[in-house]
């Protein structure tokens, strides 16, 4: 069971944005500091940008920044919308089909339970509990040492 | 976010040896009830043999068999153990490692947590629950409507 890779890097942005709120902060500068390809990252803010939780300009000024306060950003809804319809097993929504036991499987049911309970532990944590007061993190995301 | 194949067909397996307690299985029926390959299908018995969860003979009377009682087989143990050390993101025991906040990351923790969280819900279930007084399934999966 991993998470989509496309949600790992939306949560790493989300830090980096919460963490660098007084700079401009452009996708190379993302790509740089994670070794993560520009091309991926593009793709991941343009999803943040359609959910509402980061704002992009284009441009030769433009970059990213959090659309909303890093504390109303909850952690477990980031992982919900980024992971869309990934289905845990073929019977989920946006998943295959075509289990035989499909219609009287109670585990559907509790792997669902089971996902709900996974969403509601992340949404304990916003992006601003993951940074704030973190001055380690800080140091590793400061900006002048990724230039 | 989805579950290895073998985690899923380790259930059905686990779900189909629970149903046909008083039936000799062998992969070939397991194989021919849900659609999935004898390969696929014996990489999973093997693996839940190891894990002391079912038991399996081998010979022309051979078969496979639950080692223990349905109602003693959790479905988060079973669900732990078959994904093993597959790695929510990098920085998790098993995963490629290699981002940069690795060390002051507060996420892998929140991620840990959430991950006990879905386990513990998948706990709450024994492969007992998931069959008993499940007529419907019961009729899915009888071996006669499989031959």
């Amino acid at each position: 069971m991993r998470l989509n890779l496309q949600t790992d890097f939306a949560l790493r942005t989300l830090m980096h944005l919460a963490v660098n709120t007084d700079r401009r902060v452009t996708i190379a500068d993302i790509s740089e500091t994670f070794g993560i390809s520009k091309n991926h990252l593009m793709k991941v803010a343009q999803a943040l940008g359609q959910e509402g939780i980061i704002a992009t300009e284009r441009g030769r000024t433009g970059g990213l920044s959090l659309a909303r306060r890093a504390s109303d950003i909850r952690v477990g809804d980031v992982v919900r919308r980024m992971e869309g319809n990934a289905a845990l097993v073929e019977c989920f929504p946006g998943g295959a089909g075509g289990c035989r036991i499909s219609p009287a499987c109670r585990l559907r049911g509790a792997l669902a339970d089971a996902l709900e309970a996974f969403f509601a532990s992340l949404d304990t944590w916003s992006i601003a509990d993951l940074v704030g007061g973190n001055a380690p993190l800080h140091d590793l995301l400061a900006m002048g040492e990724t230039a």
